[in-house]
């Protein structure tokens, strides 16, 4: 089978590189770059030298260069939209790793990304690419959304408990910490070096536009309007996103039944590690893989119940996660070549 | 005047040292270390090599080298007690960097550190060593007990809206960042660069020893029991604090009598800076100062009031502080000798 | 096949433990670890939760707990001659990461590493474990000594050159910048956090044990005495090792001459990656890798010749260069179960 | 007295604002922005925030707002020269940070710099601004050329030995490593987080700009033409550098005759410190000050000879060493305003 990529030289699409040409069943048929248009894939990605021997081309979403399976599309948000509708109409299969397709109500993304959406068609069909939770539809969809990084780091813990009606969903204090890549490859004044190093701070309070898909997904886990306070901050780190999660802990709910409530969503699951309530998660452990640890901890003492996770924000949190959509959609294993370990330290 | 320090060599220590060594009114008498004795404090500290030319000596409380008018203990909480009593019993004015004075109730302490008080009378003379809260109380005391690092940062941003009623006080989650020399000078496991590198971590989730004296100044404020979730992080940077304070907005609270409120009570303190609501601190910001910044958000869509401060955790967080409490208790300025600037990057 | 491991929970023994459990050929025996023994391997080495179910083992050499193909020994130098005597008498091949068995002249190593070798009828029979250089004697050998991390590094791009008479040998200064994770996991205040973070500093000046197995392959090569000057720095990162190389140009050495000479020592081996004149070569783009990367500059103006070199220190500079002499001395493909590829960022 | 900066919203600019407003005898008529103009300093710079409220102007050199004693031009190279000019007519005093007059010969600019100069006849008038070398021209000199920070690592602990012949400047190799804030304060691809975070690389082998005023120093103390091979590294670190040494060792040249070398050349000089031969620099014991710490060891083994130099690369690199000049050129005492310490860690 085939693959191609349309914005493969951000970090996310070379994320995507990276992991194509290691994966068994499906090669790599184009890389799609405007700014590097020409240039051999290793000259920008050094790391890839002698592995990834292919030239960066810019593609013509009507016309691509090969016929293919599945296409990624690792562009800004608002771009995306236009080249997915085109792909979309030929009937080719697509990941979407912007923010274009995972609001269900066109409404509430014109009003958190203040840009009119294009194909409000294209919403119903689209499948939020959250694979522990959507397997079933991911196997049927040609348009899988893939999710946000903080969101999926958010999501993982949150939803069981959700779903389960062990929490309510209310008082939901969500802080999360991220490495700098997140922010993408172009300099600016946020991801200098001298700006982020030996510094931590917190942005877009109350703002983040990674908020309505977290609340959505927990709107419908809970079967009623979920709403929450999230603080991401950055720190001084390539990747990983910690996201801590506190909340009320409603009477009788025992670390013991949040345990049984994580088995039985997570056990099978192959990218989920349930540390329990003796082990913290760290971000270096899942760096470079596609796994979530969870841990979670009942605190009598002040009456909350606190989450943790953690996940490598451009693999579990983007690239690796849409491998996992397109595993699924493709009819293959769910985790075929997505084995990679982390390396410590 | 003189000063002499107890347990000079840990990072604390060391900050004294090199704070009181620029001091114009203040001169240092001795600096105590028993791993270190008999050798030149400039041979444990290359920073201050031809600056600080002095060797550090073994002392005994009953018997010090020289006369002084006040003495810093910078020793573990349990030990630092010890000291401490025997300084007392001289009539000498000490200002305890350990958490052996801070908790008003013997019984609090013993259940949190899980030792016994030897000095349970000396509780009642101490003063908790907040300037901007204790100036009054501070300028009378002979024991100065100084803040833990991360109540400092919390309780600076906090205790304006209690005092005044502005919050109840009720589900306050804070979520508190830190660098790595919190955790001391001593290589340990936690501390080790390959660990704490390209990482973050929680730990002591609801546990932190932090916490009682948190709570236990919110509550004087408040008039009423304050309980807290606390949950101190790990990041990859050599200092600083940043702590996030989240908490339900209460009706008609505004950003401006938020505002209003915190010029009430620190315009005129040298060290507290204000950024509103348009900026948010970040740690570097501080570095190597006496400051603390903060920042405060009313987001009305969540229904949440968002605190967000930093301080340096050996300066503003301990050993600055510290000597600001000194200058109180001598009868000198309160900022003098801590003019010193962050630098940037 | 089956290999065995002793010293299993330093970082060059749980890298061979992340690469074996992943070698598509050759299973993972035991884990053997005095310190954690009866310990889940995944206790110890969080990254690898889920993925290394081992408990490690105290093991006796003389009483393997299972018959193998070959044992890495990962352990101190002087504790792993004892060792691989006692592996040695039953015949089982072993890659020695430590010191012991690298030089040739039981006097050189008595010198530089203070302590007698008990073993040295063993010094002639084992191979230098640098696969580029020794691969035929390596498939016959049961006793590679694997380099050091620095000599890896160095050894690489020097060797073609001395061992053509393309250099003299003489006036050679090497420069070397390496990670932290090569001074061990062990705690200790050269490599705590806030001594490591925003700092370098060089180490070792003129007296670092690599230097003699550097001079004697170079010498070799040459077919003369080499003498060189080795300072090693250390950098503020967990991975990597760059050497920068300078010696006088000779007349009428050009960068195509250079370029010539190393593609045929090179373009056949799988872990060489040669960039040229125009490309300098960052050790972030080998991290996680077994390559090195190699770049050489003729400066006719000051009349040197520039080579630098990248490595990971853990990997080609430790256990990926293991496995590959693993390979080799089992008759499996050189790079079998190397093919990690670096991540970036 | 009164001083001027132009450009004072880089880095070197802003070092410049933060050690005036702390001056003693030196007040701040004027801070130049183009990019900042009408906006407040510290909104640039929040590590200054309520320190230094000033408003950035753009400032016209031939009607300055203010009269003023000295100005500091902190542009780059080639803008700079222009505003010299029109100051040096005016009988302005300047220290001009750039490397437009540091250099004697206009054609050796013109080659390196690849640009015409527009002043040839102030190269003349121009003192190279080392305080350690020409303290006496300085306090005569209306134009100071403020060295480049790696000359400043490299020339103070090499000058004494050429001028002494107690070295030839024969086989000199370089190894400079240095912090990201040398390469400025605009993002570029250079020096990005993630590009220079767990990465070290070499750049410019032999083609660096700073190697033609070292060259031109060393001649002048040699009294003839000394060539040298100069690296420079960048390192993940904010500030400092750390410079390596290498040179053949002369015959009879002990450590002690170094030892005795440098003292009479630096023993009264307020800002170097001798460490010998038993400790060994590193950057961070310097940074945020204004010290170079010096090392030296004799390699009789290899025969050759090691300096080890650090600095802060915006301070003693730079921006306090302009400081250093213009107390000279004022006559005010050297090490005036200068005495910031470095904190630890």
């Amino acid at each position: 089978m085939k693959a191609g990529i349309l914005g493969s030289t951000g970090y996310t699409g070379a994320e995507l590189v990276r992991i194509l040409i290691q994966h068994p069943e499906v090669e790599l048929a184009f890389v799609d770059s405007r700014s590097y248009e020409h240039q051999p894939f290793e000259a920008v990605y050094s790391n890839l030298k002698g592995q990834a021997e292919m030239t960066a081309v810019s593609v013509d979403p009507e016309n691509l260069p090969e016929k293919v399976d599945i296409v990624f599309c690792a562009l800004p948000h608002r771009i995306s939209q236009h080249k997915v509708i085109l792909l979309q109409r030929q009937g080719i299969r697509v990941v979407d790793l912007s923010a274009d397709f995972r609001l269900d109500q066109q409404s509430v993304y014109e009003q958190w990304y203040n840009t009119p959406h294009e194909a409000p068609e294209l919403l119903e069909k689209a499948v939020y690419g959250l694979p522990e939770w959507y397997a079933e539809e991911l196997k049927e969809t040609r348009l899988a959304a893939n999710p946000g990084c903080f969101p999926t780091s958010i999501l993982l813990p949150l939803l069981p408990l959700l779903k389960e009606n062990l929490v309510t969903g209310e008082h939901l204090v969500i802080d999360s910490k991220t490495g700098v890549s997140g922010a993408g490859r172009g300099p600016s004044a946020v991801n200098v070096f001298s700006q982020v190093n030996e510094n931590v701070r917190a942005y877009g309070i109350g703002t983040h536009r990674h908020t309505p898909e977290i609340e959505q997904e927990l709107s419908k886990a809970a079967g009623k309007s979920v709403t929450l306070q999230f603080t991401p901050h950055l720190v001084p780190m390539d990747r990983g996103i910690l996201s801590t999660i506190v909340m009320p802990l409603p009477e009788g709910l025992t670390e013991r039944k949040l345990q049984d409530c994580y088995q039985a969503y997570y056990d099978h699951k192959p990218f989920i590690r349930l540390l329990g309530t003796d082990t913290l998660p760290e971000t270096k452990a899942v760096r470079g893989s596609n796994f979530c640890d969870i841990a979670w901890k009942a605190d009598r003492r002040s009456g909350n119940l606190i989450l943790v996770s953690v996940i490598d924000n451009l693999i579990k949190g983007s690239s690796g996660e849409a491998v996992q959509n397109m595993n699924l959609m493709l009819g293959l294993p769910e985790e075929m070549g997505l084995h990679h370990l982390p390396i410590w330290p």
